[in-house]
């Protein structure tokens, strides 16, 4: 049988239309989540917003969703990754910089000594980053967090980080992408070290990560264009800097919002403040057994105030322990 | 004849790839072009890029094009259109500001004293926006900015700052679009300015326009929450700050770059810097009848440097009056 090719490609196009027919009715989206409020209401929400005849119905070009990174994509526990990252950096860098030793909070650092560290305040922190991001170029960078992620191991588990995924996350970032939506992570994290694993890792390409940053210029180095990394702060990222974060970003509203701490207390409250559907979801952390336990009283990821406004507001609260069949994917 | 859903959707899509298919071969993408070095060059490197068997395929994710905006997708003279609506915006506020009278730059601007404007320089200039852009929320400015284009005309065609965009500029958007490009606006003009109109005009998104911006913050008004619009500036998206925007926002080099003074330098440069295959293009405003006509010596859009090492750089130089068949779309 010999076809022109818009036909074949016609043919191929409709076999693969049927089977995803088929597949969508034998398979769950959403097979990591135990049935329950937190996924009922999520599957709903879908529904509305697609469905053209729904009086809830969104197009496709505003159904915009943000996700938190540190403890709602991934774990945060017993420390940011990021910092794991700085302070693996400070040792890399400290023979370089033989006053370290005698200085925080580089001390505390090369020390592991985690209450000293804390003790060193924002300020401190500020200073770990700037001496450990700052200085290379934005390709330089990238390679450099790239390396770590491949040897680095979280301290719990005993496996890299990026292993360290949600899996029902991962499958909530698919359902919504199967159904329109545009989805962008929203995080007080580092721009440029989540853009580095986002795409591979979520399927989030570079572009729809919106993080804190440090500024940078542009400049000729040896005559090659490149960024460079300057150690000044450009943007947090962070409580109400997530909604203007956005705001610069995507330009307009997202109709879904999902977070874990007081930090995304603002991007929940925005986002959720229509008109028309919206969702907002907090991973609660409740798990000690297969991840981590706190709220209220962490210094990491705390969450308070929004865990006291989520029944008002509407927000959704997700129980690790109770909607999640699993919480990361099997190793391979 | 009764068929199941997939089926018919199938069939439904059969003909829609037969009927492009049949398009594709009968109409020219970039009709409004001559025949010349300019369009070839564009043709092939789009065919390159896009070919699996070709060297220079590039994976459609990587398939970025940045676009200036004034001078480069629309008009820049007189004045920068965003110009024309500060000097209109200062008139209707000027009722509450009788102070502006005796005071520059508003008092050039409320006589229409262009020379007297020019010469309040860059700090003027920033005074001006900071007394028309800021103060309001993002909705509200939105909502000023889409009136304006309502109501303004162009001093010289008589017709709507959105009908001065270039028709050949506009088909090559949708060329790349086509050949699977994710197309951005990178202009020195304000991103909230643009965003208005940039998806209906340039079918570009707003979270795909990277401009200047002043600085927002996130507060409630009477309870809701908005962004509101801070008198200060946070990015000049021009020159050396066009790569940087670039990287901010989108995370990686483009392929393709397209401007027409010497503000675009960079963005060209960094952009055609490789590997790989790259495009680099300049339009140059040689159509006093048509357009306008300008380069070295104009204030605005001056292009000169660009100009000199265009040929070195292997950058395409588009003659607007020898390259393009029609400037603009024809009024409707």
């Amino acid at each position: 049988m010999k076809l022109i090719a818009p036909f074949r490609i016609a043919l191929l196009l409709a076999f693969a239309v049927i089977a995803s027919a088929t597949w969508a009715q034998s398979s769950d989206p959403l097979s990591s989540w135990n049935d329950g409020e937190a996924k009922s209401r999520i599957v709903k929400f879908v529904q509305a917003v697609t469905d053209d005849a729904s009086k809830d119905h969104v197009p496709a070009s505003d159904r915009i969703a943000v996700f938190d990174n540190d403890g709602t994509l991934w774990s945060e526990q017993p420390m940011y990754f990021q910092l794991a990252f700085a302070i693996d950096r400070v040792k890399v860098l400290a023979p370089k910089h033989p006053e370290w030793k005698a200085r925080q909070p580089f001390k505390a650092a090369l020390e592991g000594d985690a209450k000293a560290l804390a003790a060193s305040g924002e300020h401190g922190l500020v200073e770990l980053i700037m001496a450990t991001h700052a200085g290379n170029t934005a390709d330089e960078f990238a390679q450099i967090v790239r390396d770590w992620l491949k040897s680095a191991r979280h301290p719990k588990f005993n496996r890299p980080y990026t292993e360290l995924t949600f899996k029902p996350m991962r499958e909530l970032l698919d359902h919504l992408r199967a159904n329109g939506f545009k989805v962008y992570i929203v995080s007080g994290g580092g721009v440029e070290f989540m853009r580095v694993f986002a795409e591979e890792v979520y399927g989030v390409p570079p572009e729809q990560v919106i993080g804190s940053s440090i500024k940078t210029k542009y400049e000729l180095r040896d005559g090659k264009p490149a960024i460079v990394r300057l150690p000044e702060i450009d943007f947090i990222d962070d409580k109400a800097g997530k909604p203007v974060g956005i705001h610069k970003f995507v330009g307009r509203k997202p109709i879904a919002a999902f977070g874990n701490s007081d930090g995304d207390f603002q991007m929940l409250e925005w986002t959720t403040s229509g008109p028309g559907a919206r969702l907002g979801l907090i991973v609660r952390h409740d798990d000690a057994e297969r991840e981590f336990a706190y709220d209220r009283k962490s210094p990491i990821g705390r969450l308070d105030r929004a865990l006291d406004e989520a029944g008002k507001r509407g927000w959704v609260v997700v129980s690790m322990k109770n909607d999640w069949k699993s919480v990361y994917a099997p190793v391979r």
